[in-house]
């Protein structure tokens, strides 16, 4: 028996953040441009989220969150915590627009951050300096950069939940062979 | 109070389930193609596949399960069963294969089983059809092709989930709000 590298765990690394950073907007683009209005407006009942309200909430983090808490970091350091971060501002933000328009203006907007990352030149050390989260106290720069592209993830993950659900009962029995119906995690 | 349409479920209409299927490849295409092979090869841990495994099985799909499915619906209805989906065969097919030619066979393959679909003109008649799956007993056109959308989705959502988990130590403290690396439903 050969021991297998580790295939369930990425350490941090800058170049490999910034290819699934950058991939994002095309990604939403071709899976949600275009889709009948049904599904970009469908969500998982109550106060759950749909694809709309998603695309809406990844702009207000590009504005709001992951740039300027990286340059809270690099200028405040652990004196002052971040701003919180308003889960539901794209409620208000997105009323009456497109989606159209926002998988633009989100695509625009992470060009722009990512180029601002860019110009950060963040070196090894800079990646260990230390912010203050107004919730979970003192964070680094690392785990800053790791969780923007965890929160990619976890949102590209919801929005093909929340549109496969949309055919829980039409799917028959097949509903047993879902995971992401059936609710079991494979 | 209004009464609000239902957003939690579709009925199944041919021209969305096109929508979402035909949306399919280039999804993966702008998520994998070109991403570091380290993440392309991640997994959750002992025999849970890769993105990489998950493209190979995309393709086998195509080759063998919902276009000749609907095919022995019409031809044969309940009186044969389908062949027994083989969820392994990947690990074989894909061998010694590059990403970008798999994305390349997909993306293919999908567009040819699309023009099949459309070349069957189904009516709402047909989407009654049955047919008798191995394991799960009869089921009809509607419940494959509708199964064929949830199945796509159903991955797309792992992909991101597997690559979301590679990160599960690096995001620190913020582990607690990502529902895909806590494994909390949100």
């Amino acid at each position: 028996m050969s021991l297998e590298t580790n295939r369930t765990r990425r350490s941090f690394a800058m170049h490999e953040a910034v290819a699934i950073l950058s991939r994002t907007p095309a990604t939403l683009d071709a899976q949600l441009r275009g889709l009948p209005d049904g599904w970009v407006q469908a969500h998982e009942g109550g106060q759950t989220w749909s694809p709309f309200d998603v695309v809406g909430h990844l702009i207000h983090g590009e504005q709001t969150d992951w740039i300027p808490r990286a340059r809270m970091i690099l200028e405040e350091g652990e004196s002052r915590p971040f701003e919180k971060f308003d889960r539901f501002a794209q409620f208000d933000a997105s009323r009456n627009r497109t989606l159209a328009s926002l998988l633009d203006e989100f695509a625009a907007l992470r060009g722009e951050n990512l180029r601002q990352l860019a110009a950060l030149h963040l070196t090894e050390a800079d990646l260990d300096r230390r912010g203050r989260h107004p919730e979970l106290g003192v964070v680094t720069m690392r785990q800053l950069l790791a969780t923007w592209v965890a929160h990619d993830l976890d949102h590209l993950t919801q929005i093909s939940r929340v549109l496969a659900r949309q055919y829980s009962d039409e799917v028959g029995p097949w509903r047993a062979y879902l995971r992401i119906i059936s609710g079991s995690q494979g």
